[in-house]
């Protein structure tokens, strides 16, 4: 499998920014609903795998979508607590975001997960503070003593890995239309192309019914509702809203990631971002709202300042000005994520509808396995058996 | 102990039941907030283990409160699957309901929990059907071959428990005062007299600063967000709102309560009730809501929806008429539940705060440990160090 620039620019697809852009329906093949890391990355393997496929990429927003989860994914790839079944798949995915999404900011860094009791493999904490310096700037290292290291662990920036292959995917012939909102129909898609009016408002500027033998739903937490809701089947998936509030830490690019109690901090943009642990769905019609802490507003959501809170002790700086718990909901970065299966330990997966629809889903392990995942979808609908990881 | 009508009617307590009935300050030792299961037995417990103290038990509506979670309690009494360590207070809980408050409805009644697998201490589900005639009818026994028995369970009333422990608790000389909503103050609650205008508005009538030295804070869900809201005490506790939608199939005496997945079907006035598994607390601002099934909209929420749809093979008869969904979340009776510890497996506890303030939280397991543990606050109060089931 090539990627990149080897395909003459004859092959390009269309892009279809905006609706001073006039669109005629050619008849796709395939309609991708959806411009995230999920959707953007299957419509590239669909252009690799089976180019025969007319192949239309769509998006609500602009690429990336500033409302979607991709931006906002933490973009850590770890193998460690991954059954053996994975490895050999995530190692796959590792290798994709290292080697062929150049701009990905791909960074070998080590994952340290901080322990108050021992454990197979772990080692001292303490030992490791000569080696990571800023360890005991974060961490009070008397009650979280033992450490197991992923030494293999990365981090990379998921946005930028859609983006790539959004862009991948129109060069190798793929057509890719934003500001398009898909609404599922049978047999193919309604598509509203969006226009901002000068109030600001977000109005319909005109509608197309696409029709389309295969449609692959891959908008995110959204997937199962749209499904549910314009399809009429009933799934098992589940969303929960995830803040990743900022810590102002000063890091580098040798600190490591760290996680205690599934509470993770990633090195980013010279400080960290907080990705708290998902403990299970949020339920039907949750609107994300602010907690209080002593009777002050906060943006961060109750349950996740509760998380915080608890884990004050062992990780003193949670409890100083450097995190951004912000006052309202909008002042802390937070996105909805499908919890497939409905549980939070849930892996990327697809699953067919009936009438030729396909959700694809992402999640919680999307930095992990959310390449492979896609692939797969469109290795299947190719007709392809083979797997690269296999 | 000796609980019933051997006080002299001189000893009795005050009852104020409207604005109508003039209201002075007599000085409180103790002011149990909330009438429900909780305070109630606590109030009652009170009189008998510390008969010096001047007692006031408050509830915002009347007796019982509808409103409240002590109403729709399924009243299910069962050892199975409770820890050694309290076992012998679970039974005396049990006698306490069977021997000491005659009107609650109590009814030995076994408990069969079925199961797909083989286990530890299981029967084959089909030898029971001639003992529970009405099992066929419920359940796809080849699905659910297998059941564990609880030969000891019984159901009860949990509000005629209530009811009794408030009148009894009048009758030694505790004062009532109903439609009287308590915020906490530090020292003491502030109450206001509420009645209901021609329009059918509630409003104030009159509100008072009542100081004790001792308050009980038994407002069930609304406890911990008293006490973080009205205290600033921040607190691990959380809740869940659990529907209980009736299923119009007939039962009677000698129907057992069924257990499957979690889901529990409880024999009730000619019928069943169903009472939902909890799986995990509800986020922070939360407000219930019906989902839908293929489209339809229904009373029930979406998460208990699911769990139903789940179990409709084993249990033909919920995919029938006779379950009652709703059409909005007003036609099914359901309830905030507290969650002692954040945890739906959480025990009944009380909690110290600061300021003689304590926490009673009753929960999930109410029916099983709630009047021991009322008791046992009582008890601490009164300085009393044994309690009767050890």
């Amino acid at each position: 499998m090539m990627l990149g620039m080897s395909e003459t620019a004859s092959k390009a697809g269309q892009v279809w920014a905006h609706v001073g852009q006039a669109f005629v329906d050619p008849g796709y093949d395939v309609i991708v609903a959806g411009a995230g890391r999920m959707g953007a990355a299957c419509a590239l393997y669909l252009r690799q795998l089976a180019p025969d496929l007319r192949t239309l990429l769509l998006d609500e927003g602009g690429l990336p979508n500033e409302d979607g989860a991709t931006i906002l994914a933490p973009g850590i790839w770890t193998g460690m607590d991954l059954p053996a079944a994975w490895q050999a798949e995530a190692l796959w995915v590792r290798t994709q975001v290292a080697t062929v999404f150049g701009d990905a900011g791909f960074d070998e860094r080590t994952l340290l997960e901080l322990h108050a009791q021992e454990m197979d493999g772990t080692v001292q904490t303490s030992s490791l503070q000569a080696r990571f310096p800023t360890l005991s700037t974060l961490v009070q290292m008397e009650g979280l003593p033992f450490a197991r290291l992923d030494p293999q662990a990365a981090t990379y920036r998921p946005g930028a890995v859609a983006l790539a292959c959004a862009q991948q995917a129109i060069r190798q012939g793929a057509d890719l239309m934003l500001n398009a909102r898909a609404t599922l129909v049978p047999g193919g898609v309604q598509v509203e192309r969006l226009t901002v009016t000068n109030t600001h408002q977000i109005i319909t500027h005109e509608t197309h019914v696409l029709s389309a033998p295969r449609v692959i739903i891959a908008l995110g937490a959204g997937g199962p509702y749209a499904a549910e809701h314009d399809l009429g089947v009933h799934t098992a998936h589940a969303r929960a809203y995830r803040q990743v509030p900022r810590l102002n830490v000063s890091s580098d690019s040798a600190s490591p990631v760290l996680r205690a109690s599934g509470l993770t901090l990633r090195p980013q943009a010279g400080g960290y971002t907080l990705v708290p642990p998902i403990h299970h769905r949020d339920p039907h019609g949750y609107v994300p709202q602010g907690g209080h802490l002593t009777g002050v507003p906060t943006g961060l959501r109750r349950e996740t300042l509760e998380d915080l809170v608890a884990l004050m002790d062992l990780l003193p700086v949670l409890g100083t000005g450097a995190l951004e718990l912000g006052r309202s909901i909008s002042d802390v970065p937070g996105a909805w994520l499908v919890l497939p299966g409905g549980s939070p330990g849930g892996r990327p997966q697809h699953q067919a509808l009936p009438g030729g629809a396909h959700l694809l889903l992402g999640g919680p392990l999307a930095d992990v396995l959310g390449l492979s995942t896609a692939y797969d979808l469109a290795a299947s609908m190719a007709g392809v058996q083979t797997r690269p990881w296999n």
